[in-house]
């Protein structure tokens, strides 16, 4: 880790405005082009956010880690990855990249800076996919540390792009991205109303992949003595 | 391997749940959304089937191997890999987790627990797809032991998404999976009464499979000689 | 090479024979689900093609190259790779590989094991498309020996999916393929009167490669002195 | 690097022809077959140019490092890669090889070698897409210098791939492949009174990444002292 904390906060910030843009600026065009095939839209959705991360994490993981998830920070800090004081940082800067790049996107298609999402998206079954999904993310990074520092970008840009398929949320799995696709009325966005609950389920999810993966890890431990 | 048994086998688990969670969810969502068009659906579902593979392959491989499929154990069993005495918990956990993976598609979208398929998938044409499919598909894994390891979860992830549509089956290619799609009546499903020759035809490809290995493998050894 | 001729040669005729059902069967599935849509069959099918490009190429081309190609086998010869004497061993198996496959293909979805296709696929504008995407194929193949042995797998099975779009014959780009889809009156197939056109433009391809990368290569080894 | 520069600069010219051929090939193809729905070839269009660009940069990059587009040139100059006297003969070959790539795409499906495109893409939302997408292609390279070599050709590929959606301009992010789609009347051509501020918005991309690369690398070399 040869940058400075100031250099990979910005890089924080960077990566989670472009994972913005792919969403919701992909998103919107595929809306725009699909001529009411949802399914259609869905799938290039789904494939411009997963090739974006596999672009992003293999960039710009060597600088920052290629977080771009409060989750997936307040893990690794839990884990004893980062430090806890650049937790606020990072956390900001993040949430800061995602409101910036969903700005990004509606200029890029001269749509309002923002504008309060009606997408409804609520119930059990949706809250259930986003504990489900964030689970899987964080579980699918945990066990990339075990192979070389470049197959996380594959296996988080693959597991977000099937995500977006096997939930009935599509798969938000990210505070930041949660609480910026509410500033946006288009195919990506979430009622204000319903960011909240999801952004609980992230967390509670967070909280039981860290419990997992001591389970998984301690007695592999005991018989290493 | 410095994993417990009990870790393994909670990671074949997980890892098989989550495969069908991919496989079973992200066909409920594909049909929901599709209008109609079944080759829509279906790319949207061997997409989402190869990707996930791809990231639960790398992540969990390290682990467990990344089985998800008791062909692959019992081949992996006769070509000496994992100990017989494993294969027991193993082959259990991967049902477990897949009848575990379809509830929790079910719980996602709002169905019913389990609910019995009238998906008909039968007739000499469908049963040879599933002796060639998951014959590829061991030959698929037994070729990618001679590269770096992390190439066999591209290579399943990639061979799948293939295999669905060049298959008349759509190529289950593993009999946890088979079983447990029998409990869903939705794109994914498989009417009990054609699961089992369905799971039949994968077994006898096993076998076949490890006697093609055994017989390119032999002349080798003997130059060595 | 610690696999014998004999080996090597049953790789040959396997491999290519699993690219033949993912070519013709995947074409099979597409268009029978497409429902007239030729856009939504084509990319099922490139998609499937290539995918199973990626996952052939990686389990087999540690064993035997993982050619499944006349032109790369000769291109091979005469770039002092594989011996002359092994040549017609990989074409003929090749070539009963494709038949093969095509024969499990039609097998698979119910149709006889062999029909003369009516596809037209004629002209200079698709004889020319089988030069270039022929050439194109050899010297991706040719650049890939710079790079790490599995980058093969992906540059291929990335270039075909893509040439199947790039080029108006959808990019054959293969003898043995070529002919074999001859005997396949579905998507995939091509009339026998057509064929003979293609094998020519791909072994044109393949002398025109050769001389290029002589040019490429023979200044550097001049400095190097 | 042990090819000459006559070798590197016709890589470039050959490479760059293939880029056009895929961009500009692929997207007649799409739209001749996809029965007006824009949405279903532009994923033809993207998948089929991030394939070929995975391609021919996992190929071509350890010959002349693959950068196909005068603005990577430019940027590599700024930062001590290529030397300045080998960055003309680097552009005029990446130019003359998108004018050749779109002759080739235009003879493979049997139209004009060269028409002038009335493809309108104007207006502050599509320059400014330009601008962004220009400057995540440059950022996603330089971040990838961190990596395995290779990594750069999946995370390039990637990134275009879903630039193509989450951009309004669907992201040229190259003058060369600007300039040679203005002589395309096709699905990805662009009107030659629209290039230049396409052209112009890329280049000050570049000057503006080459600066944020520079103030991120900077405090690290300090405290490396």
């Amino acid at each position: 880790m040869n940058f400075t904390l100031r250099s990979r906060a910005a890089v924080e910030f960077g990566g989670t405005a472009f994972l913005l843009m792919a969403v919701v600026g992909s998103g919107i065009m595929a809306e725009r082009l699909a001529g009411g095939n949802v399914a259609l839209a869905l799938l290039a959705n789904s494939i411009a956010t997963g090739a974006a991360l596999v672009a992003l994490i293999l960039a710009l993981g060597p600088i920052s880690g290629a977080h771009f998830n409060p989750a997936v920070t307040l893990v690794d800090a839990m884990q004893g990855g980062i430090a806890w004081t650049e937790v606020p940082f990072y956390i900001a800067m993040q949430i800061a990249g995602a409101f910036g790049g969903v700005a990004a996107a509606h200029l890029m298609f001269g749509l309002p800076i923002f504008f309060v999402s009606h997408h409804a998206r609520s119930g059990r079954a949706q809250i259930g996919s986003e504990f489900i999904a964030t689970f899987g993310l964080l579980a699918v990074i945990w066990g990339c540390a075990r192979v070389h520092s470049q197959a996380v970008a594959f296996a988080v840009g693959a597991y977000i792009a099937a995500a977006y398929w096997f939930t009935s949320s599509t798969s938000f799995a990210n505070p930041a991205v949660t609480l910026a696709r509410a500033a946006s009325d288009t195919f990506a966005g979430i009622r204000p109303a319903d960011a909240l609950p999801f952004v609980v389920a992230q967390l509670a999810a967070a909280l039981a992949a860290v419990a997992s993966f001591r389970w998984l890890a301690s007695p592999a431990k005991q018989e290493e003595q």
